[in-house]
């Protein structure tokens, strides 16, 4: 591994609770729903909308947009389809400001004295800045989606990650909690480490471990460090 | 100025000194050639390269390979003709390493508690996050030339930094020692501040003030972040 140059992270899941981190923002406005089926709904239309993209019916917007158009389209089903254009844009932020997992900040600290360290994710870039200065991450740079104008899984992606870095894809590794963006990555070519996220979807429903092969698979990031300066 | 977000920087001159950075290279490696005539000699080589590509001439291709491309077009002027491609490729990565000017590292600490910081530079990104851990800059995002493939001062390359962060270009400052840049992105709508360098193409050689309007003209970085918080 002593080849490893970059690490890539996938970052909704992967570094950020997403789902704990939109239900507190719903119960903070005092919005009258369950705060977790209200981000388990609007997380629900994230694939789809990407999918779109990634099959050439659209061209690349910004997942932002994506975000905003998700949330316009399930207010009704919570009975919120009064908010206002400004409430609207304001609550797509939240995406801006989701929470760390606890492991992450010390975690990306250690990884960081031995690698260029960037979000491989389909996640903006002003997405990803706001998110950085939010929880007190240094990246070297934010790669991901929008340098590659498409979204994961697409080889286009993770190869635009490497070229932008000057690596092989061999002297990279991608780190996620998804087995499916693991599996992309390592058809590019990339090494893969899974990280586990028992509790993303909610207690008990997350991957503890990857259903593909990886080259490492560890508890947390502070264990990938372990791992990795072995 | 309180509407200002995010602040933009030119790098090579600005931020970095290229002549001496390269001048001690030089001296390092032990070539027996003037180190300022030779950095001199390199760096005139970089507008006429940048121009083929911004008249359309040439597609887009990274700094890294116009720098290397004028490193073979000079080197039989030093009588250097025999260096060897290894070599050659090694001397190239010294843009990737410059250092920066004394007042820099600090400014830049205090710039970033209130705006968003990365840098708008002709240099492409791994040589920007390479620059950034050799002197310990930390941007928000690497932005500038490879995120728009072209060359500054295209209005395309200014504008592409500010759609990055989804900020309106008033809402930008470019920080330059130079005012032909100030005044390409001034035209896109960026706010400006001007750095004096006066010694950057060597002693008394070098913008001690702007020749066009701006809004801001500063020192070194610590004399704006003064003008900025005031």
């Amino acid at each position: 591994m002593s080849d490893i140059r970059a690490l890539f992270f996938d970052v909704f899941g992967t570094l950020v609770d997403w789902r704990g981190s939109i239900a507190r923002e719903v119960r903070r406005l005092g919005l009258s729903v369950d705060g977790e089926a209200f981000a388990d709904a609007w997380r629900n239309e994230y694939q789809p909308a990407m999918e779109r993209i990634r099959a050439g019916g659209r061209g690349y917007v910004k997942l932002d947009v994506l975000h905003r158009e998700n949330l316009d389209r399930i207010l009704p089903r919570f009975g919120l389809e009064s908010m206002s254009e400004a409430e609207r844009e304001a609550l797509n932020l939240v995406w801006h400001r989701l929470d760390a997992w606890p492991d992450v900040v010390e975690g990306l600290k250690q990884l960081r004295k031995q690698f260029l360290l960037a979000p491989m994710s389909n996640g903006n870039i002003a997405l990803m800045a706001d998110m950085a200065r939010h929880n007190g991450f240094h990246w070297d740079a934010i790669l991901g989606s929008e340098i590659a104008r498409d979204y994961k899984p697409k080889p286009e992606v993770y190869l635009a990650g490497c070229a932008a870095f000057d690596l092989a894809p061999e002297a990279c590794m991608m780190v996620a909690a998804h087995s499916s963006d693991l599996a992309a990555a390592a058809a590019c070519g990339l090494k893969t480490a899974h990280i586990a996220r028992p509790d993303e979807h909610g207690p008990g429903k997350g991957e503890t471990a990857p259903d593909v092969p990886v080259d490492h698979a560890a508890r947390d990031l502070l264990h990938l460090a372990e791992h990795l300066s072995a």
